[in-house]
């Protein structure tokens, strides 16, 4: 998670919502990729931090599912990284601020709650809860100042 | 949605779920971008064809944001391409055969009647349902048999 935070730390100084993301190995904790949100650089609005992961992630691996493999999110997915993140049959969510406005993990629609929902990570909320939200009302403040 | 069907035979023909999607200016019925699914081609769990023509369009346009386009897509778009859908605020959707099963417009989730989803397109479902779900039925039987 604290490679994430860096991570949420750059993208904020690239003027990005700062949100990082890695996943690795379960087996072996090795990173397999990383990445922050780049929706306005990419000019994107899918790019948010956990489906650049996902896609790098799946690219390296050269299959679309990734089970085995665990995110490390600083922030709540919201309902299109939740939903990719069960496509991706990911293994593990660690996530750190939660989201009750964005969020669709334990926020709004809670897709792996959905019974439509075919695979289920397990997921850890609140991980370095402080340091990630810290982050994101600084750059909020700093936005509307 | 007839230049999306054509998709959804390419994606067939390619040996994926066919699906396929066009992105237009609503203003001038212009075409922006189209795809079909590529998930296995491209080892991509997110490569949806509704999530690669808002990737296209949103580049070609230089902006996450897509006011004013309006998006053919010949299935029910699920929860992570629905949401997708609203960070780019498209104005309308079209789609094709619901999608019971793994739809989150008008089945599981309903993103965008969640009221934490800040924008709400204009949908209208079911144009062209029976030969977009008659793509999905033949291609589903054939991989079964």
């Amino acid at each position: 998670m604290a490679r994430a935070l860096e991570l949420a730390r750059a993208a904020a100084a690239a003027g990005e919502v700062p949100v990082g993301a890695v996943i690795v190995d379960g087996a072996t904790g090795r990173e397999l990729a990383a990445a922050h949100n780049r929706v306005e650089t990419d000019h994107d609005p899918t790019a948010h931090a956990e489906l650049l992961v996902i896609r790098a992630a799946a690219a390296r691996a050269r299959s679309p599912r990734l089970s085995g493999c665990d995110l490390y999110v600083t922030l709540e997915p919201c309902p299109m990284c939740a939903q990719a993140i069960a496509f991706a049959r990911l293994r593990r969510v660690y996530f750190g601020a939660y989201d009750p406005k964005g969020g669709g993990v334990d926020h709004g629609p809670r897709i792996f709650a959905q019974p439509t929902c075919h695979h289920r990570p397990e997921v850890y909320g609140g991980i370095e809860e402080q340091a990630a939200a810290i982050l994101l009302r600084e750059f909020f403040a700093g936005r509307r100042g």
